[in-house]
């Protein structure tokens, strides 16, 4: 399969919605794929059944707070450096390169990488949605060591930190992250064929296209494109549902040690009463509706336009937007006890214990 | 030649003196050679003119604050952890060892590191006294890439930096050394023996030795301690004289960026008179006489108890302390044009332009 001028204005408004909220403006994404599509480079997505299981594969990301790439934009050649440089640690070639979160730029990096370095791209990731920090992956959860975590920057610089826990790798490459500039590029979590059909959310980037495909379809058919959004996500199995619908009254964003972290407060409109909180760090984390939760990690949490049904990214969140946010369950992988210690609310401390969204439908 | 319990006291309190303020506490460094002599390991020096100039050599220290290293000591494996990391990186062992600096922790580091390994440690530096950043030596003025910058801590995590410019290291590892916990071990800068020959500041190890002797000795005869230091010194053909008396009256010092910055006033006593200003970053950087420049970097400032004339680092720094301030030449290699942009009044953006101690005199 291919990602061409055809649909990848489908698998960027996918990503999007499987952002939740953070991994950066798609519209930035978008610009550096066409200009590489113009070039005449190919983007090629493999399926995980047809990988080896042999095959070595690379997840390749920036790392960054999405205020600062949306500013600072991502660089393939510097990418690339880092899959150098991690090849020259582990003293092998990749066969494909795939990436490690399934929303925003992210989404896009691994097809710029994989399209200038003519490797295929693996439909998969390690994420199933977008996090901000990078030992939140199902990897990490089925006891992977992601070493070495690989940064480099456009003044060629390259850091490759090898450590015994994931999450010390985060912290550590964090601060390097900060000192790049806000943004970073990344290899890190060399994963066989193998290791990606036992561990990987699979088809996140199929998953993608296909949420933009119905958004597209339904608008092009004057449909009800939120219902059909809806539709979609019950079709494949998860449980999706609008949790509010509200007008902007506050928002507080910062960048704070590399990340974007605020909260957004929406006051009801329509059938919906009272008022939603949600916190986000990069990625929206826990939707409160006067004061009780209602939908958290690792479950999608999604603010769409009222209008056009487009999502809003946590940067581009503003006073007096009328939105509507969804909840979209996650696969099962992603919810177990181990799963919900690295990326559920525990994982950041939100002081709440983990309720399936299905639980919370009012 | 070696160093033992019998000159181990002299060594220490030369490395005070070398390191103008910074590099940590000196008793810290000694406890950890006294356990490692107690346990049987032997500490071997060798003078540059005796490696083989293909010899491969690799400088070791503790990058971080004086007031974090005090309470985080160095560790020996951390730093054999870093060394080991260095060799896999470039694909060879190392011959010996050697201090990046010459005053204060850092230079009791590479003894240690070498006792623990059975590797001698070369007599020579690359600072010929003590500084705050990794890229303020001799061999970065010399062009020299002092890659790879690999860190390490006592988690068995290690950060390898390869970057184009040595200042780029050094900001890059500060952040990482500062997340692991504002200490971290550090190999860097591995040189051949015959570039430490033509860029090293030589033998400056057995010159701590020699101003240790030279102040143990004046006081067992019942000398003035203080007219010996500067009479070795001047017998060595360096310029030292003393710029004041004073009585401390205000001090500023805090941790920040995993440097420990301040300044210390002092009012004269004695013959000075007026105030004495210095303005210190881990080590003494510029001292006004009633804002009239009277020392400078790379010119030594150190500050002695005006009574039993042991040097004082900045983190020993007290109120109502009575003190006498010297300033002490420095070899030419730590003086020129480049030499200053690296480590001299240019290097610190200190806003004052580089004036030889010797030309200062009142």
């Amino acid at each position: 399969m291919e990602i061409g001028f055809h649909n990848l204005e489908d698998f960027i408004r996918g990503t999007t919605i499987l952002g939740t909220g953070g991994g950066g403006d798609p519209y930035v994404g978008k610009l550096m794929l066409l200009e590489a599509l113009k070039s005449g480079h190919k983007i090629r997505l493999i399926d995980p059944d047809d990988l080896d299981d042999n095959a070595r594969v690379i997840n390749v990301l920036s790392m960054g707070a999405p205020t600062v790439i949306n500013e600072k934009l991502p660089s393939g050649p510097a990418t690339i450096f880092a899959v150098r440089a991690a090849e020259r640690e582990l003293g092998y070639k990749f066969d494909a390169v795939m990436p490690i979160e399934a929303g925003g730029v992210n989404s896009t990096v691994p097809l710029l990488v994989g399209a200038l370095m003519g490797l295929p791209v693996v439909d998969a990731d390690g994420m199933g949605r977008a996090y901000p920090e990078v030992q939140m992956t199902t990897y990490n959860v089925a006891g992977k060591s992601g070493n070495p975590h690989v940064l480099a920057d456009d003044k060629q610089s390259t850091v490759v930190t090898n450590t015994l826990d994931n999450h010390d790798a985060e912290w550590l490459c964090r601060a390097v992250c900060v000192r790049m500039g806000g943004i970073a590029q990344m290899a890190c979590h060399p994963l066989t064929g193998r290791e990606i059909k036992d561990h990987a959310v699979l088809r996140t980037v199929s998953l993608s296209i296909d949420i933009g495909a119905t958004i597209r379809e339904a608008r092009a058919a004057g449909r009800d494109v939120f219902e059909a959004l809806l539709s979609f996500f019950h079709a494949r199995g998860r449980h999706a549902h609008q949790i509010f619908e509200g007008k902007i009254v506050d928002l507080l964003r910062e960048t704070r040690q590399g990340f974007s972290i605020g909260r957004v407060v929406m006051q009801g409109i329509g059938a919906s009463k009272g008022e939603l909180k949600i916190v986000f760090q990069n990625e929206f984390l826990l939707a409160e509706h006067d004061g009780r939760p209602v939908a958290m990690v690792p479950d999608l949490i999604t603010v769409l336009d009222q209008d056009n049904v487009d999502p809003i990214t946590t940067e581009h969140l503003r006073y007096g937007q009328r939105v509507r946010v969804v909840g979209i369950g996650v696969p099962e992988i992603m919810r177990s006890p181990r799963a919900l210690e690295i990326f559920g609310p525990q994982g950041f401390r939100l002081g709440v214990d983990y309720q399936r969204i299905e639980s919370l439908v009012a």
